[in-house]
């Protein structure tokens, strides 16, 4: 299923990041701290020009609306709900 | 009965997709898999040029006031709810 | 009385259609079924060029104020309650 | 008192009209039906075109501010709320 | 003091009117009547076109934000809560 | 510290007025009487036209966020709700 | 991680400044005093033409969306809710 955002609205997928310490470490066992939440942006509508495919970005908790691709859950989040990209 | 939607709106007909593996299987009888909700745009307001008649549509759970046409229940929706086109 | 409405404003008269099957047989007698409500345009304010008198209108339920024109009731209508023209 | 209307604003008196039937005849002592209230225009502010002084119109149930020329209570109603001319 | 108001703002004097008949009487001792309060208007900001200083005017009860000057109560009132000029 | 407010906003130091009666004297041991809450302007952002540092202003109750500079309590107040000024 | 903000946004890092007498005193042991909450300010959005990276700001309480870099927890804080520079 292809799914094209339309409007001021981009397709997201949650990606929950594994901690890094500010030394670069990768610390998986260490499952008592807060996990960031980030999301990787699939598809855009035309509107959009702030983001591109395959940015990683921050959003509002809550925001969007899950839509469902086979198994997996997707979400359709407004640009405004988006705070920031990641590199 | 022919229905054109005026202002910003569009009119749908519900459509209970059938869910799909990753791998393309369909699988009908696995009831306790959540469906996806989409729907098929059967006309389009002179003022939409986002959709066309005939695209199958993610739209926002309660958007849109339901219409009868003889027996049959379709929804006339604004565009702001229609979420992502599926192709 | 002659009611021109103001602003962008219609005036409408409410229509209880009778209901008719896919094959396009009317059945009067199956009053189990849900009726279609449907308005007909008498007025339209000089701001109005999305619909013209004597057009079929499908409106928002409980959109307008009711007016009284001798023994008739007729409802004003803002023309962003009007979702769709019947033909 | 001579009161002149700021803004999009119009000085109304309440008028409880006679009822009338379809033929045209006048039934005053009919009370058991409901009786249409109108008003007319007795000033406007420099800002509104739409309607002029002694035009009845019909507007929306307890919109506007009354206020006291003498004895006469008036409204001043925003045009926004005058929903009809009847001629 | 001189307060000069900002914004689409005046300032107002509060008036208690004394109540005339339609015949141009003046009834002081009939205190069972309601009274008009209107206003007088001490000051417009340099953004107000639409009424001036001296003018005497009906506004929206419960509008603006009373101000002491020394002994005096005076109100900083919006220009939309001004209803009218009154003559 | 020196704090330079950003948008539509003026920094404000909270003055208690002396009351003054309408002859001019100050009454400073009439404690009963209500006193004039007012302000002067210390600092004004780059988009603030309407008023100027030094000038002495009455701004709404409750209007503003409270910071500190050393010791000193001043208001951040947006310049909408800056009412008038006084001379 | 390299966090770009998005929209009207900024990345905000929150400092408690250590309170300073007006005399320019630093009284570290005084805790009974309230402590100035700013923020410095780490990144900014393309749209950002108000402050600057590296800039220290008064924001309002509660503004933002707190997002985690390793252990570091910052803040995304829209323009409107920085009160002001400090310098």
């Amino acid at each position: 299923m292809n799914i094209k955002p339309l409007g001021k609205r981009v397709l997201i997928k949650e990606v929950i990041q594994e901690e890094v310490t500010k030394s670069g470490i990768v610390l998986p066992g260490t499952v008592e701290k807060e996990k960031q939440i980030t999301g990787e942006v699939l598809a855009i509508s035309s509107e959009i020009t702030e983001i591109n495919v395959g940015d990683t970005v921050i959003y509002e908790k809550y925001a969007g609306t899950e839509v469902k691709d086979g198994d997996v859950s997707l979400l359709i989040v407004d640009i405004e709900s988006i705070l920031a990209v990641v590199e």
